[in-house]
């Protein structure tokens, strides 16, 4: 059976997350019904990054296998009709290697952060940024999150409920901007653990308000420790932004898992 | 009694618009009471924009009166611990002249207009932004909006409800740029006639994805005739970004009065 490569863009606010549950809406759910809808194949997806409750993607990647074949254009304008009107957008469809999947095979992840920092609670973007009402401090936060950067054990950023075998992950960006009232957390790995962004970035809005020394935060990662993590950021303001597929022999199979970030 | 002027940022998706209606829920009513909310006072709001129905606001303006003294940025955090969970937000309050009127001392009112051009529908974006699902040509359509620059009797691109006096108005900017897969309309004018930025648009998507020539734009105009207007375009890609007052002895004092745009 052919299988087929889509990229996709949601608003994760009404879905308990990617993955299928069992008595919740989930995107991956929604999107399995819109592939029978249009083929009449009742067939599993596999995304490369399970976003969390309330946390949104502009470039989640899936695989699935249809007996049919059909032309990409055709698949992603089709499932594109029986999404409506959910909040979610086949932004491309092709066919791929049989070897391709889109979890195991991704090289890296990149993740967007949004904070809203100004005084004024959020209003256009309510869900879709953390508002923190007050100033954060970008540069004090950049120096704390270079402690993050490269190959660490994560334990004090993974949630309890994380699945993965090692809390050992390589971290290959974590830059800090600002735009406007925005600051801008872009954060790259080829994988992430459970909770891990959103906890570095609870964790660094510490050092940002200045309730914790630049210094904290290396500490608290060599703790290894969850009871050492900052309060973890709201799942509104996180968007997987793009999943990257190639040869990345440097790295160990072991980290292209991903269990949530 | 002194007068307060406040910067508003508003999502217009659950309101009926700016305007207080009779048996539907506006920004204005729902500001309105957010005021006597802080401080027992039921007072009047003006505002420079009467935005539509599903009309955004990142820079509204309004203005009221109150008989206590208050510090601004009291005014501006009562009013956002009131307004929650509306998706209305106070970014600035300050006291001003008597003779400040947010709607008739505004000098220029700019709109931004975001279309979504790509083949996928909207999804994080459903209700901000018109998805259009066809590739539009940026510059045929800016070659026909500089036929609507300067001051023209826009009659063409008004609504059947419009309540201004004369049709007779000075368009200042109408610039189309693209940004990713968004065409972005950015529109000035002392002021607007009803329905005027999306009738606009709407007829300038005819030239985008070339239907009508360039030249029917300067063609509808000089018709004079609503009937020749292309369709207007939906309320939720608009925003009124930002009101600006002062000194502007150069222009006729009936363009200050803004019917919705």
């Amino acid at each position: 059976m052919p299988r087929y490569r889509i990229l996709i863009e949601y608003d994760g606010t009404p879905y308990s997350g990617w993955q299928r549950q069992a008595n919740a809406p989930s995107v991956q759910q929604t999107i399995e019904e819109a592939i029978f809808r249009f083929s009449g194949e009742d067939v599993p997806t596999r995304g490369a990054g399970r976003t969390d409750t309330g946390v949104h993607a502009l470039g989640q990647v899936a695989h699935f296998d249809l007996a049919g074949p059909w032309r990409g254009e055709r698949i992603r304008d089709a499932m594109n009709a029986q999404l409506r009107p959910a909040p979610i957008a086949i932004l491309e469809a092709a066919e791929v290697a049989d070897s391709f999947d889109a979890r195991r095979s991704a090289t890296a992840r990149h993740y967007l952060y949004r904070v809203l920092d100004r005084r004024a609670p959020a209003a256009i973007d309510i869900s879709r940024v953390w508002d923190v009402r007050k100033r954060l401090d970008i540069d004090a936060m950049q120096e704390a999150a270079n402690a993050l950067l490269g190959k660490h054990d994560f334990t004090t950023f993974r949630s309890a409920d994380c699945q993965a075998k090692s809390p050992l992950k390589t971290l290959d960006r974590l830059d800090i901007t600002r735009s406007g009232d925005e600051v801008l957390f872009s954060v790259s790995a080829r994988s992430f653990l459970h909770n891990q962004v959103r906890s570095m970035v609870g964790t660094l809005k510490k050092v940002g308000e200045r309730k914790w020394p630049v210094s904290a935060v290396a500490e608290v990662l060599e703790a290894r420790d969850r009871k050492a993590c900052g309060p973890v950021a709201p799942p509104g303001g996180l968007y997987l932004m793009r999943v990257d597929y190639g040869s990345r022999a440097e790295q160990a199979v072991d980290e292209a898992d991903e269990d949530e970030a």
